[in-house]
C-alpha cells in the first residue's frame, strides 16, 4: 500500500468554497488561506444552537500500543455517511508539530481516511498553535515585565504558575532558570516550558463560545499569586487579556479542509487530553453542528478520560450532547488487553480476544449507563484479523444489545465504511437518556468520587494530604463547582498504567491539584504528567525533506 | 488628524486579486489570506533577472529621536508614482510583535502613507515570522536532542552558538540556564533567546533567491563547535536543513497587500539592521522588479548602514542595482544634528540646521562618490517647517548637485508625494555608475578600513585581540570573503552614539567578530547589540484590546 504522503499528494482537491457550498456556507464568510484551506469568521453567521444536527462522538477502548485508529474511524465513518447521502462533517483537532518531527510523524489520519492538505495540515496550518504560543509569551512577558518594572502586585516569584510554550518537543525547555544576567536582564527564577497543546490559553481557546468568552477566559487566568497572602493574580491583573485576544482574533476562527472524499472538515484546536480536556473547539463543533445533518467528532485517548471530558466538560459548556457514540477497538488491541503481548499479535487468538473483552464492554456499559447513550463498536480492520475473532466479538456484544461493524475505511476510503454509517444513523436516531457523570454543584471530593467508582469501578479516591490542601484552597476561593478534569494515565482504567483489561479493587490516588480559572476546570493529578516531551533518538525531523518547488518528502 | 488605525480601518480595500493585477500578476498563483493579503507562489513565474524595471532605494540621514519617516516616505513616494502613472510597487519589511507590543505600536508607514490591513500585517500576518522562528527553535532542539542522546558529534557545550528566539519583547529570556532537573530534561547548560528578526535564519531567508538555496543556507549554518578541535558544527551534520526548509516553504513565497491607495506592496522578510543586514527578502524585491516599472524598497537605520548594507550584501547576492536613492530628512532631525535638544525643535532656527546639514551632506557624498549612485533628498514635511529652512537646505544640496522635495504623504498620501516621484524619475533615468564599497577577494580587515575610511569617514580601525583571533579563525576556515555586517550604533557615523552631526578623527573598536555562515556574512561587533529587547514600564499590550466581533482597539 501506498504511504500516506503518497496518497494524500496524489489526491485532486476541490476548492474550498465548494466543499463549504457542499454545508449551505456560502463564500462571502469564508477566509481563505490557500486554494484549499478557509478559516469561516463564524461571527458572520447567524448560528442558532436550536437547531443543531445530530453530533456523533468517536471513543474508544482503552489504547493500546497496538494502536486503535480513532482519527481514522472519524474520517472514514464521515465519508461514509457522505456516502449514504447525508450533509456529514467531522471536527477533529489540529495536529502539533511537537509529534510531527518527534516519533509520529503526521497526525491527520491516514490511508484512504485522510484530511488533506495533509502537509499543510500537519505544518503551520492556519497559524492558530502559534497564535496560542504568541499569546500565552505575550502573558509570560507581561507577568515578568510587571515584577522588572517594580512588581506592584507584590508577586511571589516561588508562586509563579504561568509558564511559556513553544510548539515543539523540546526536553531541554522543560526545567529553566531565566532572568539572569545583569540588572536589566530580568529577576531571576526558576521556570520551564510546555507544549502549546498543554497551555491553559490552548484549553480556554476550545471551550470558549464566542471571542468574547475567550477574552473573559483569558482575563481570569491566574498567573501567580502573592507574597503576602497567596491571593491569586490573573492575567486582568496584569492587563494582559485585551492584547492577548488581539492575538487570536483570527486563530478563533474555524478552518475547513476536506478530507480525501471531499467531505467538509473543521480542524480546530487541540488541547492535551490529560491536564486538559481533549477536545476540539466547541465554536468548530457547533459551527459544524449548525450546518451539517451529521457531525463526527473525536475525543482523545479511551472513553473513561475523553469521551467523559467530552460530555462533562466540553458539552457541559458548551450546550450540546452526541446523539450516539462510536467505540473504536482493534482485534489485535484487545488480544493485547487479553494479555498477549505487542509481538504476538498476527496469528489468531480468540481466547485471548473473549480474555481481553471486558475492557470494551466496560467502555459500552459506561456509556450506556453512566452517560445514557448508544453505543455503536466499530471494528477498525486489519488484514490479521479472522473471522473467528470478529465473530467472538461480536458476540459478546449483541449480549448487551450493541450492534459491532467492521470497518474497512484505511483502504478503502468511504465506501468501507458504509456499514458503519448505516449502524451510526440508526443508534442516532433512537432515543437516548443523556446525562453527565456527575453534578458541578457537588463537592471536588465528591466529583472526583464519581469518577473513580462508576467510570473507572475502582475501590476508592485517596487523597494526599498536598491535595486535600488545594481542594480546600479552591473551594475557599469560589471554584469548587468547577468541572473535574482528570490527568491520569490513558492505558488503564486504574492510575497504573500497567493494569489492563478491566481491573478491579484498585484505589485511585490524587497527587496535587491545580486549577484551570480561565479554561474552568480543575486537574487532579494521579501522576508525573508531561507537559513538555521530547525528541527520540532518530526524530522524525531527520527524514523530512523538501524540494526546491516545496514539496515535502518523509512526512507520514 | 485621525490616528494611523482609524484611517487605517476607514479605508476601503480592493480585493487582492484586483491589486495583483495591477502588476499583471495572474489569479492563479496567488494563494490568498483572506481577502485583503495572499502569497505569490514564485516557482510558477517565469521571471528574468536581465528585464527587471528601476528600483529606488530609500534611506535617510543618521537617525536622531525626532524621526525621520523612511517607511511612510516610501509608501508616499509609492503611490506617488502610481498617480503619476507609473506601474509602482513598494518592497518592504514585516513588522515585528516584539515592537507592536512593546514602546513603538505597529510599523505599517503612517498617516495617510500605511500599508493595509494594517492590523493584520502588525499581528501575525501571513505567520512568516512564526515559521522562522519555528526553524530557529527546531534547529535548537535537534542539537540538544543530539547531545542529551550520546553527542555523537562531540559537541563542545561551551561552544555552543546556536539561540533559541520568539517573536515578543522579553528581557527575562536573554540569559538562561536549560536542561535543569534528571537526566532525562536534557543537558544543563547557559544558553538564551533572541527576538525572531535576530535569528540567521531570518537573514538567510530574506538573502535567499530561491527555496533551495536557503536550504543550502540553512544547512551551512553553525550551531556550534566540537570540543576537540573547535570545528564547527553545521545544521546539515545534525540533520535539520530538511525540516527547517519544509517549516519554510510557504513563508519564503512574498506576501502582497496594498497602501491605502492601492498601489502592490511586497512586504516580506524583516531582519535586524545591525547584526543583520536589514531589508526585505530578495525574493520579494526581484518579485517587484520583474512585474512593476518601479520598486520602491527601503533599508534599516541611516545610509552609513542601511544603504551600505543594501548595497554591499543584499544587491551582491541578488544581482541587482538600484537605480536612484531618496534620502529622507527632516527639518527637525538636521536641527538635532546642528545640536538642538528635541524640547526646542519647533521654532525656525536656520543656523541650527545648517550647522547640520553636513550629515546629510556627508551621506549623500557617499551615495553619489563612493556607490556613484543618483540621489534626492526627501523633506519628510512637518507642520513646523519654515520656509527659510527648507531654503537653506535646498541651497546647500543644490551645491552638490543635489534635488530637495518636500513631500506632504503623511497628511496628503500619494498626491502629496508627486513631486517627489517625478524627480525620482529624473533621477533614476539619468546614468548611473554603481559599484561596492569593497570586493569581497580583499581581506576582512580590508573590507572594515574601506567601511570605515570611506563611508564613516573615520581615522581608522582597531581590533581588539579577541576581534583578531576571530579574523584569523574566520578566514582560516575559508570564510574570509564573505560581505562585512557591521554592528554599529545607528546614531552616529562613528562607534559612539553621542557623536551626532558629521563626526572626524573617531577610530572605530571592533570588539569581536561573529559569522553567519549560513546567511552568508561576517559580523563585526563595535559595542553591545541587544538581541533580545525588552517591554517598557507601560507596554503597548497594555491598550491593546479587541471587540467582540475581533476590531482590534489601540495599536497605533
Amino acid at each position: 500500500m501506498k504511504t500516506d504522503i503518497q496518497i494524500a499528494q496524489e489526491a485532486t482537491l476541490q476548492p474550498i468554497e465548494e466543499v463549504a457550498a457542499k454545508l449551505g456556507i456560502s463564500n462571502e464568510v469564508l477566509e481563505p488561506y490557500g486554494k484549499t484551506k478557509a478559516k469561516i469568521d463564524f461571527t458572520q453567521l447567524d448560528m442558532d444552537d436550536n437547531n443543531l444536527g445530530k453530533l456523533i462522538l468517536v471513543t474508544a477502548i482503552t489504547p493500546t500500543p497496538a494502536g486503535e485508529g480513532k482519527t481514522t474511524t472519524s474520517i472514514g465513518l464521515a465519508d461514509g455517511l457522505s456516502k449514504i447521502g447525508k450533509k456529514t462533517a467531522v471536527a477533529l483537532r489540529e495536529p502539533s508539530l511537537g509529534p510531527v518531527f518527534g516519533v509520529k510523524g503526521g497526525a491527520a489520519g491516514g490511508g484512504y481516511a485522510q484530511v488533506v492538505p495533509m502537509e499543510d495540515i500537519n505544518l503551520h496550518f492556519t497559524g492558530d498553535f502559534h497564535a496560542i504560543g504568541a499569546a500565552t509569551n505575550l502573558i509570560a512577558a507581561l507577568l515578568d515585565n510587571h515584577i522588572h518594572h517594580g512588581n506592584a502586585l507584590d508577586i511571589d516569584v516561588n508562586r509563579i504558575v504561568w509558564r511559556r510554550v513553544v510548539d515543539m518537543n523540546d526536553r531541554q525547555l522543560r526545567n529553566i532558570v531565566n532572568g539572569l544576567g545583569r540588572r536589566a536582564d530580568g529577576v531571576p527564577r526558576e521556570d520551564g516550558y510546555d507544549i502549546v497543546v498543554a497551555s491553559e490559553v490552548m484549553a480556554a481557546f476550545c471551550l470558549s463560545n464566542s471571542l468574547a468568552e475567550l477574552k473573559e477566559k483569558l482575563g481570569n487566568m491566574i498567573v501567580a499569586y502573592t507574597r503576602k497572602d497567596n491571593s491569586p493574580v490573573t492575567v486582568k491583573d496584569i492587563n494582559g487579556a485585551g492584547a492577548a485576544t488581539a492575538l487570536l482574533k483570527d486563530a478563533i476562527k474555524p478552518n475547513i479542509v476536506q478530507t480525501l472524499e471531499g467531505t467538509p472538515a473543521f480542524i480546530h484546536g487541540g488541547p492535551f487530553a490529560n491536564i486538559a480536556h481533549g477536545c476540539n473547539s466547541i465554536i468548530a463543533t457547533k459551527l459544524a453542528m449548525n450546518y451539517a445533518d451529521y457531525t463526527i467528532t473525536e475525543a482523545g485517548f479511551g472513553a473513561d478520560l475523553g469521551a467523559e471530558k467530552f460530555i462533562d466538560i466540553k458539552a457541559r459548556q458548551a450546550g450540546i450532547k452526541p446523539d450516539a457514540v462510536v467505540v473504536v477497538a482493534t482485534i489485535r488491541a484487545l488480544k493485547m488487553h487479553g494479555g498477549v503481548d505487542k509481538k504476538e499479535l498476527g496469528p489468531e487468538n480468540v481466547e485471548a480476544l473473549r480474555k481481553g473483552m471486558p475492557n470494551l464492554l466496560r467502555h459500552i456499559d459506561n456509556l450506556q449507563n453512566v452517560f445514557g447513550l448508544n453505543p455503536v463498536v466499530a471494528i477498525n480492520a486489519f488484514p490479521t484479523d479472522t473471522e473467528a475473532e470478529i465473530e467472538a466479538l461480536r458476540e459478546e456484544c449483541e449480549k448487551v444489545g450493541v450492534k459491532v461493524v467492521l470497518s474497512t475505511h484505511f483502504v478503502n476510503g468511504g465506501e468501507g465504511a458504509v456499514d458503519l454509517a448505516n449502524a451510526v444513523v440508526e443508534a442516532a436516531e433512537a432515543e437516548n437518556n443523556f446525562k453527565f457523570a456527575y453534578d458541578l454543584e457537588t463537592s471536588i471530593e465528591e466529583k472526583v468520587e464519581a469518577l473513580v467508582t462508576k467510570i473507572y469501578r475502582g475501590a476508592g479516591v485517596e487523597f494526599t494530604p498536598a491535595a486535600l490542601k488545594k481542594v480546600k484552597q479552591f473551594t475557599d476561593q469560589g471554584m469548587g463547582n468547577l468541572p473535574i478534569c482528570m490527568a491520569k494515565t490513558q492505558y488503564s482504567f486504574s492510575d497504573d498504567k500497567a493494569l489492563v483489561g478491566a481491573p478491579e479493587g484498585f484505589k485511585v490516588v490524587i497527587r496535587d491539584l491545580t486549577v484551570s480559572a480561565g479554561a474552568g476546570f480543575i486537574v487532579c493529578l494521579t501522576g508525573d504528567i508531561m507537559k513538555m516531551p521530547g525528541l527520540p533518538k532518530e526524530p522524525a525531523a531527520n527524514r523530512i525533506d523538501v524540494d526546491e518547488k516545496g514539496n515535502i518528502e518523509g512526512l507520514f
